[in-house]
């Protein structure tokens, strides 16, 4: 089952916004064995999205389509959807109702403008929206399956949930054994190896043509390794993912640091509740990025005390006993002010461990002794503080050197929390 | 001049990332005048790519490319790039003395698998990486540019604003009358007004077909209008994105708060620099986020006095005075608390203003009385603390309500300090 993923949207094709529907779609797809041939990217253009609904309807066997289903007049999927299938629009009574109805519980009145939402194709069918005012519409166009979907990612998860993906598992049921194949997906996160020599290390496992095929993706430090299995059923495809996740565990060793989308935040949540440790933060140049990123996870009052932004200097003071005079002879962005930062975090908050972050975000406020992208970042339990000098280079973004910082700060606890540092 | 832009990579196809890279590209061209005609994405399969590389040929009069390029066995663009063009690779000295250097100044050996990124098809040439390993490729396939560069967004958008960009501006030049036309991007963001409410607002100025084009879309509460104008000179297309936007800013008021990339951090640190104002924060549901965004603003040390996140009850009142039996009796989670902890938060830092959020982030927590998506958001000034209650929705990601609670929060900030609350 060949599908095409369409998105509309002249923000997507002048990329003035991301589009993570159709990634999140293909991912949804998988999860039901059906593989996606085609992205497909195109503007708020009747006639270009009707030819291409026309196009993918003669290469595809399935059709999925996001976006273009507001209210404004730049939102045109409707009516290029009407062109295609070669029908008009007409009102659809329950829709209007239900869209009605969303601003009756919002207790506001339903501008007029809403009403468009309401028109569809007659030979077509609308699908409920239930967190949103845009129904989404169901059409057969030579004989594919064709699903258009609001662009509101939270809109289109909604419906792609509760109504497509059933029907995609009916569909396929349907189908019988002519496409009974498996795809399982799995990705472990890792932290702390270069691209180039965690690859050489599992090279026998990415070779071209093997199953799981395996490969690796590198995002701002953390390196995903993503393993895509092809089997006859669910068992078998599940036994082949674990083999190899076990043996790229077993290589890798502790710079594999989760599973799927966990973040190193998770990990070190999942460390201090399962050690029933707390931790408490002091941000100089993160600026609660370190409190932001622990507090990420559903649960983490067990675990997490308090954070504090001692941004100015007297804040340092006021709210961490940091000395003025240490600030004077070192300056803020030093080991010492990271070490009393850190030693006096975890005292103050009484905590088992606190991390601390001082540094030159840029892009100004640089000196030759101390540039852009030098930070020090601290970790203190109750037995000792270590202090960790990073340069992270002077041309890289103020939120990558922040970003970086938070990241190597949280694997700095990760390790001590599994014994490594 | 139509360009298509093919991403390359299993990740991508798979969904396991989100292509940020065409949405910039796309952007780039835009600034020089090139329309983008297709986004397409595929995954890491040298057959596929050398297909669409060569359908591509036919297609488009420029070719784009990211992805593909790394060190590990899955990065196979190269090959498929040198079958495209019937050659083969040969090892390219100078781009591995570039990789040899680029390990040295890390002080780094270089992995062996690197050596693979300084292979180039025979009849194409290197383009240099200045800040990774991966040197782009430069060839003519059917008398079509096409370039290829590195799929990780920092080096790719490096290599593009050193070579490629005045590569593509030259040859516009070139091309001459043909291809006189400018395409300029603009956009106005907005939060606190209703899309639909917006686009009956300026519906005239969104009719299909008008010069400039006008266009909604909304992302987690802030709705970007964005204006794209074709004319026959950049003095042009200046003066009809000028008077569009004079136009929506006068019809829109204060829901107007920026342009471009402009986030409400921004908004509000330019006012908060301009009036002289210092601010601090006190975040328990939020977590550190608004300290966090109040913090991405370089020279945010202007007005960022201090954070803290109060994250246990105990800490609500060792940070900030918050009586015990203030908590006791109302809850945590009340809007006397958070008029507490704005109240003390400003006092305590000694600062003009000061933000405090208290609030149900779940997706556990929730009770009947105080279900998820309550939150309470407060602000301090010297004369006064206003205490908002947001009912966000007890369905909503923890993710989301933490946003949409510090987008509010600054978006309170931002209308005091103009006035207008």
């Amino acid at each position: 089952m060949d599908t095409h993923i369409i998105s509309i949207g002249t923000e997507l094709i002048f990329g003035q916004t991301v589009d993570t529907n159709a990634a999140w779609l293909t991912r949804q797809l998988a999860g039901l064995g059906i593989t996606c041939a085609k992205h497909v990217t195109i503007a708020d253009d009747r006639a270009a999205i009707t030819s291409a609904i026309t196009l993918a309807s003669t290469e595809a066997s399935l059709i999925l389509m996001t976006g273009g289903l507001g209210p404004t007049p730049d939102d045109i999927t409707r009516f290029a959807l009407a062109d295609a299938l070669g029908t008009e629009l007409s009102l659809h009574q329950p829709s209007l109702d239900q869209i009605a109805a969303f601003f009756r519980r919002r207790k506001l009145p339903m501008p007029d403008p809403n009403r468009v939402q309401a028109m569809m194709p007659q030979s077509a069918d609308p699908i409920e929206n239930t967190c949103g005012t845009a129904p989404g519409i169901h059409a057969e166009i030579n004989n594919v399956d064709l699903y258009a979907m609001p662009g509101v990612p939270r809109e289109m998860q909604a419906m792609f949930d509760r109504d497509i993906r059933p029907a995609l598992s009916h569909r396929r049921l349907a189908h019988g054994s002519q496409d009974r194949s498996v795809i399982l997906q799995h990705s472990l996160q890792t932290f702390g190896m270069p691209e180039a020599t965690l690859g050489d290390k599992i090279a026998d496992l990415m070779a071209p043509g093997r199953n799981p095929a395996v490969g690796t993706s590198a995002a701002d430090l953390v390196i995903s390794i993503r393993m895509n299995a092809n089997a006859s059923s669910p068992e078998e495809a599940k036994g082949l993912i674990n083999a190899d996740a076990a043996e790229i565990r077993r290589r890798l060793g502790h710079v594999v640091f989760g599973e799927k989308d966990e973040t190193l935040a998770h990990a070190v949540a999942r460390l201090l509740v399962d050690q029933g440790k707390t931790i408490a933060t002091a941000e100089s140049c993160t600026g609660g990025l370190i409190a932001k990123r622990l507090t990420d996870v559903s649960g983490s009052s067990a675990y997490m005390i308090q954070g504090v932004v001692p941004y100015a200097n007297e804040a340092k003071h006021r709210l961490l006993d940091v000395p003025p005079d240490l600030i004077e002879a070192h300056g803020a962005v030093s080991p010492q002010v990271a070490e009393a930062m850190a030693a006096n975090c975890r005292r103050l908050a009484d905590t088992d461990y606190a991390l601390a972050s001082t540094g030159i975000a840029g892009p100004t406020g640089g000196t030759p002794t101390k540039p852009v992208g030098l930070v020090y970042i601290a970790l203190a339990d109750t037995a000792k503080t270590t202090v960790k000098e990073l340069r992270l280079g002077e041309t890289l973004p103020r939120q990558t050197i922040r970003d970086r910082t938070a990241k190597i700060a949280l694997n700095l606890l990760r390790l001590r929390l599994i014994g490594c540092s």
